[in-house]
């Protein structure tokens, strides 16, 4: 094999959320026994297990905890999940990313004001099933075909999913604004970060043969990392870690990008 | 030339804020000997004709009336000409459209919340100019070239001229979506009464071999009518009224649609 060049993108790997979360998790697990995350503390298969090795259980539901501490993870948790914990009179360590934070109060804000919450996000992730427990009703709107779930001439209270790009974000308000709403409070909670990570990755894209985006397959930002660096390079491909490199891919390269989700 | 079926769109011709303000030219009138309305009553050049023989004086500008009684047409005026009106002793009668009145009550409460106005329509249509006089500072956006206009990351509160299309205002939302804001709040000032007309002239005109859009050739509303009527139909014809009819392109058509712009 020829040398080949690779360049790695200027914004990539772990956010400040991800990175607190796992400091968190370390601290806690240094000092107590019986420790608990809320889910997966990441989409990142090496450090779940590294965190494992070093006593973490990671439960999926607030059941199974019985004892010891939770740490609610940088994806946040609803507030009937925490309010059950403490009820349990488990301890609880949020390590809850500060941008979601924001994004479950602002949720509660706008029902509050008497908005329809709609949040442009993953149903079925983490960070937004959390927003969901943080209102009474909220509509998750994933893409056009989940228009029909909008009321007609609603008063719409509209967030994001931190993590979303706003290329999609924008659409979705369009199609929203074609519709027959009485009143739009769109609130920008995109994380500027993943914007960041996301702008890098595509420039890096163009100028390389081949690109690989490293991350959790059940990453929601790696996974998104990944579509928007296949639109403008065919030849990406989607590792957890260079142990899934196939090398024959590499043949005739000469040059080869490298991000990281988070 | 054979027989031609002659369809006419379900809704169309003057709407209800028009017919106000002609009627209550035409008592005005009936009243008094020095009336004037500040711009051309409506855009249709017909109607303008027949109250100017009822005795209608059409003036541009403030500085032309220095007595009498002064119409506000359905478009409606800017606070500060009203006012300098009103210095000078004039009477007024205010014939602005209520859904009008309504864009600019609204405008001048986002600017009291805060926000940067915007609001998305033609720069030179006298409605949009009245909204513009309501305000301290507004940005107004026809299409995507006037985004540039945009402060970043503002808190941006939007209106929309009333006979816009939905179309049209959801891809203006979905560009600003797309760009740097913090908070969007849109309220939707749309006029139901024009979206049906554009609606039902749509509908008309996939049925038919050729459609006549009638109205003012500035009227805005109906130039609308005409230039959704030719994305549907190539053979739609634009005509002030009937005598600007140019029969010889009725050969071979066996179907007629007609509408007609406020």
């Amino acid at each position: 094999m020829n040398d080949m060049r690779v360049l790695v993108a200027e914004k990539c790997g772990f956010c400040h959320g991800v990175r607190n979360a796992i400091s968190v998790a370390e601290k806690v697990l240094a000092a107590e026994d019986d420790v608990y995350s809320l889910g997966p503390i990441i989409h990142n298969k090496d450090v779940v297990e590294r965190l494992a090795k070093e006593g973490l259980k990671t439960v999926s539901r607030v059941e199974e905890v019985r004892s010891g501490t939770v740490l609610i993870r940088s994806h946040g948790a609803a507030p009937e999940q925490i309010a059950r914990l403490g009820e349990k009179g488990i301890k609880i360590v949020d390590a809850t990313c500060v941008l979601v934070k924001r994004v479950q109060h602002i949720a509660g804000e706008l029902e509050e004001q008497g908005y329809q919450v709609v949040i442009i996000g993953e149903e079925n992730h983490p960070e937004v099933q959390a927003v969901v427990g943080c209102a009474k009703d909220v509509i998750v709107i994933a893409d056009e075909s989940d228009l029909h779930r909008l009321p007609p001439n609603a008063r719409l209270g509209v967030v994001c999913q931190t993590t979303q790009n706003p290329e999609h974000f924008g659409k979705m308000l369009g199609a929203m604004g074609r519709g027959s709403f009485s009143e739009l409070k769109v609130i920008n909670t995109l994380c500027k970060e993943a914007i960041k990570r996301q702008e890098s990755a595509i420039r890096l894209c163009r100028q390389v043969d081949i690109m690989f985006v490293l991350g959790g397959l059940e990453s929601a930002n790696t996974r998104r990392l990944a579509e928007l660096c296949v639109k403008v390079n065919e030849q990406t491909f989607h590792l957890q870690n260079w142990n899934e490199l196939d090398t024959s891919v590499l043949h005739g390269k000469k040059t080869a990008g490298v991000t990281a989700g988070a």
